[in-house]
């Protein structure tokens, strides 16, 4: 069965049962969210850095304190994700399928929106997404756009990369403006070292991509940016997705499309 | 000078000097908003509050704890409202002018849009407001349509109504649609019995309003949900403006309009 077929359930039981992969392409029309859990003590900083900066962390769903579900993720948030990173003191210590052992009482689940949820809408309206194409992880970047602090989080903006047919840049914009709740339209277009991007070939999550003659690279808000907040600020503990291997949540994409 | 030309900090400096006056009609093109403070600790349960009943509580800006001033409200808290209501275990104690004795520490100030901040765009579309006409505050009812709780927090959905004549209600719906982040479009139209209204002529804050032959009442998500949520929570304590007695912020209401 394609992975594009599976229903959110079908998928996190694959991930469970130990299945590692970056997410893109899967469970078409189904909903992906990016992961981060904070001490509880953190809750209420992170919650609202997520409303100060809601182009980067639109926020999909909240769980209570300790719990490993919420009313979108209705699997296990420490077993049925492709991948997680865990943080201690700002910094990533692991790289693992499960976090049954590492997931603590006091942890409270964020979901935040993803980008993947309007790629399904670009290629139905022609316009390319080249790490669909190849097979890999969508390029993620630590930019130098600084966010809104909240409490002791601060960090830059994380921006994903799609390069785009220049004749398709204003398809793309308006098809991904459509979901506001999941990113919207892109925070920048072209030049990637206007907001202090080195090297499009050296991400700094996720893999590199082909840019072709006559493509431009577009940029959208990437809800890895509380991770990148985590680092900056020396967060004591926080366990977050691993990059493209998102929660697939019960909800579906046209859900967060403006009519 | 007509109120609609003052500046918010003209505006505020009266309040401070006294006045005490519904804040419909003030302070043309600037933004008014809904106050509630409440303890630190109740601090996270408002935030999602707030996110899980967004059209009623469209979050504008936080304060620090003890704060009495935010960024948009660069006057003080405790005097620059044109009126109070203190609460205490979900009770309304006072009704006061200022609030500089009853403020404490603890206190987190959140300000939320308000329907107010699209009836110069009513009017400019040719929608009547009733309460302007008549120089009265606006009405508003608590209905039965449940808000979604957090943590100790629960209550109903508040309202505000503003008669519409039917040719115009859908230029009323379209106009104030475009102002999502100050409660957008209707969320009822017509008959107030189906959200559990009995009698417009009794508002549960606020002044009535007439109704007149071939007019059908529209209403729309009010930001005094929170302080109807203190209350039906039994909230320690908290501070909010007085229901139409507005916080006049250093924004505006382009700000709002989605483009």
């Amino acid at each position: 069965m394609d992975v594009a077929d599976l229903t959110p359930a079908q998928a996190r039981e694959r991930f469970r049962g130990g299945e590692r992969t970056p997410t893109a392409g899967w469970c078409k029309g189904w909903t992906q969210a990016n992961l981060i859990a904070v001490p509880q003590e953190l809750a209420y900083d992170l919650l609202l850095f997520a409303h100060r900066n809601a182009r980067a962390c639109p926020l999909l769903d909240v769980g209570e304190p300790g719990a490993v579900r919420t009313r979108l993720f209705p699997g296990d948030l420490r077993t049925d994700l492709p991948g997680y990173r865990v943080y201690q003191d700002g910094r990533a210590v692991a790289d693992t399928g499960e976090v049954v052992a590492e997931w603590r009482a006091d942890l409270v689940p964020f979901l935040f929106g993803c980008s993947f949820t309007f790629e399904r809408a670009l290629l139905a309206a022609g316009v390319p997404v080249r790490h669909l194409e190849q097979g890999v992880n969508v390029p993620m970047y630590r930019t130098n756009v600084p966010c809104e602090p909240s409490g002791p989080l601060a960090g830059p903006l994380v921006v994903s990369m799609r390069p785009v047919p220049e004749a398709l840049v204003a398809t793309a914009i308006e098809v991904s403006g459509r979901y506001p709740m999941v990113h919207g339209a892109p925070v920048h277009i072209g030049d990637p070292a206007v907001i202090g991007i080195g090297d499009l070939g050296r991400p700094d999550f996720g893999d590199p991509v082909e840019v072709r003659e006559g493509e431009t690279p577009l940029f959208w808000a990437c809800g890895v940016t509380p991770q990148a907040a985590v680092m900056a600020s020396g967060v004591e503990f926080a366990i977050g997705h691993l990059p493209g291997h998102m929660a697939i949540i019960d909800a579906r994409d046209e859900d967060y499309r403006e009519t």
